[in-house]
């Protein structure tokens, strides 16, 4: 079969099991979760065997992509913890969002559904693999996995182990499905499947988000580039401030809320030891002549820095006027991902809150807490930078849509 | 100027007029709003002699065509007294819809802010110019128009007094903008504006649907097919089921609530009086065998018959085994726009709301019900039947997005 057949193929297949998903108990999903948890555990040897073969193979990947592709003892609890974690959240299904009855009598209600058939597209992390299947069938979701080709032993082992747990209690291993080819055209072929697969979420590199962007006919829930900004007003705590930037910057370099660009006060009194405590913690900085007149050391900045998602201890420092120079710099260059004000001066802050348009936004706390799991949400599918649908971190409720039910008693429309 | 071009200019203008609505207060929206509906008023003359021109040299369009394109004094007033009706609504932006407080201390609110900006593209209707922009502007959003070209002296002719009344208020002209040009590459410049416009809403027929669906690289809230199906139960009362299916059907057939599709359970006793009611109030039926068989004016479906919206008169039968019988009937030919049962068994009618996938399920009321305005939503701008987003009848919610706001003292993550 070509990867158009196989995909429509499995579509078929997942669209029956999202329709018995979609009226599954709370328990029994739970029950089917807790079961391939269960079954990941005790297939740790399976998966890190299949792992250590991934890890051989992958010579042309770096040092950091190998270490998010390397599964051990360890991480492969973590994921079957995650799974139980989800197994342990609301249920969004069902919930009721709204209700009303207009003057015509009938009790309407918008009620939580699930998406349908969710397709995942991903790379490297092969945790993906366990984490989106959970959050898809605790929201009533099927879900098609194609992750990338460095993993496939891994994913293939943590998926086998997955759905033997899911089936063990009754639920359908169309529920969770993996593409097995390794024919690049099954990329294509999902983000073309429209009325089988109704939303594309894709996790990966500039080219996939750039594949996805161009190829897509099925809508798209899309994690783009975080060009996170901080901005340290004049009657920022300085104290605060250096943690904050400091934290935000260098905590982790490769995560999606990590800072990009600082934006500095020309008020702000504390500026040189700012910039002082960012080179001194490891970031290496490059700014206006503003910023390069704090210290010897900040480099001139390019244009393209300012736009940069540099996921390294990489820093674009620019000295403005006042909070309206800063969110005209944001507005220009930022990605709408998450961006941050540190003030002591609340109308400041609030001015800044409500004008900055991006998915989180920030009043003095780190961008790196631009996470589902510090957001209390359980867990994350992604960090949605759209702005239809869902939008910051997605979690279960970011899978599901809503219906409109109405329960009449024999009204007709005059 | 090229399309493109064009329409890169009007985006770039409407990002700017779009970020001066999202923090414009409900008062000065409503101000705006209601300015724009005197202006509509004082200008009914130019408004008619628009429209007498347009409908003059729009010889090629049907009879329904021209009803829907003609303007009078009462349609004009009609159009007024809904912009005021907006201006009446609650405001979404600022509603904050939850707030949380996780472990790390940072307070979260999810807070409604608008779309940003929206690209309307429709046919025939002039009314829709006004709809449109209201609810684009009470929203916070800014809007671009693109109408049909046989409307585009009426439009031309409501764009310049809805705008007019706008700036008299101080509201800049940019929120509401009018693409000129009859260039057809418009509509396709607008389709593919990413990052100048946030959301495509289309709003026309199938040729107009179709385009979009092939070219559209912006997100797409859709109005598509309403295949809507009406399935009376054993246990449905035969007055109810009788007065609700005429009405569902023959009210007004151009309407995308319209009934296409009568299920009738074979265990439903008055399927004969039925059937004959609605060959009596002017439904021209065809059906499956079965369906023949209660009538001998029952002409015999085409396959074609079951996934059709006829929007006229025409109506496909068919007599199914039960519940189950009926849910698969749906899940195989519905467009997920709007379904109904008619019974007095509840438990079935929980069924049935639970199974049918659709935008709108409705127990014991007529399909023509669904309308933002039925709904108790004030307007719409159309009903969406995609999955993501907004789901069903579309008015200011829908317009909007949210984003994650987080009041902090100083948290770093760890």
């Amino acid at each position: 079969m070509d990867a158009a057949a196989i995909i429509a193929a499995m579509g078929a297949r997942a669209r029956t099991a999202a329709r018995e998903l979609a009226v599954c108990s709370t328990e029994a999903k739970r029950a089917g979760l807790r079961a391939a948890a269960a079954a990941i555990r005790n297939d740790v040897a399976n998966i890190t065997t299949a792992n250590e073969a991934d890890v051989a193979t992958a010579t042309s990947l770096n040092d950091a992509l190998i270490d998010r592709l390397r599964l051990d003892t360890d991480r492969i609890e973590a994921m079957a913890a995650g799974v139980d974690a989800v197994a342990a959240l609301d249920d969004p299904v069902g919930q009721v969002i709204d209700t009303r009855t207009p003057a015509n009598g009938i009790a309407l209600s918008r009620v939580r559904v699930p998406l349908g058939v969710i397709g995942m597209i991903y790379e490297s992390r092969p945790n993906v693999t366990a984490d989106a299947a959970a959050l898809a069938v605790m929201s009533g979701n099927a879900i098609i996995l194609r992750g990338g080709s460095e993993a496939s032993r891994s994913n293939a082992a943590i998926h086998a182990a997955f759905v033997r747990g899911l089936t063990e209690t009754g639920i359908s291993a169309d529920a969770a499905q993996r593409v097995e080819t390794a024919d690049r055209a099954a990329v294509g072929a999902m983000l073309t499947a429209n009325g089988l697969i109704d939303v594309i979420i894709p996790r990966g590199g500039k080219g996939l988000v750039a594949r996805v962007q161009t190829e897509a006919r099925v809508p798209v829930l899309a994690h783009l580039d975080g060009n996170n900004h901080l901005y340290v007003h004049a009657a920022a705590d300085p104290v605060m401030a250096q943690a904050i930037a400091v934290n935000a910057k260098l905590r982790r370099t490769g995560v999606c809320g990590s800072l990009e660009t600082l934006l500095i006060d020309r008020a702000y009194p504390a500026a040189l030891a700012l910039v002082a405590a960012l080179l001194g913690a490891g970031a290496i900085l490059r700014g206006d002549t503003a910023a390069q007149a704090l210290d010897p050391r900040v480099g001139l900045a390019s244009d393209s820095d300012w736009d940069s998602e540099f996921l390294a201890p990489d820093l674009a420092v620019a000295v403005v006027d006042d909070v309206d120079a800063a969110l005209q710099h944001i507005a220009r260059h930022g990605s709408g991902h998450t961006d941050a004000i540190v003030t002591e001066d609340r109308a400041v802050a609030e001015a800044f809150l409500a004008r900055v348009d991006s998915a989180i936004v920030l009043h003095n706390a780190s961008t790196q807490f631009a996470d589902g799991g510090e957001f209390g949400l359980g867990a994350e599918i992604g960090i949605a930078t759209g702005r239809l649908h869902a939008r910051g971190p997605v979690a279960l409720e970011g899978l599901t849509t809503y219906k409109w039910i109405g329960r009449g008693s024999g009204q007709v429309r005059l």
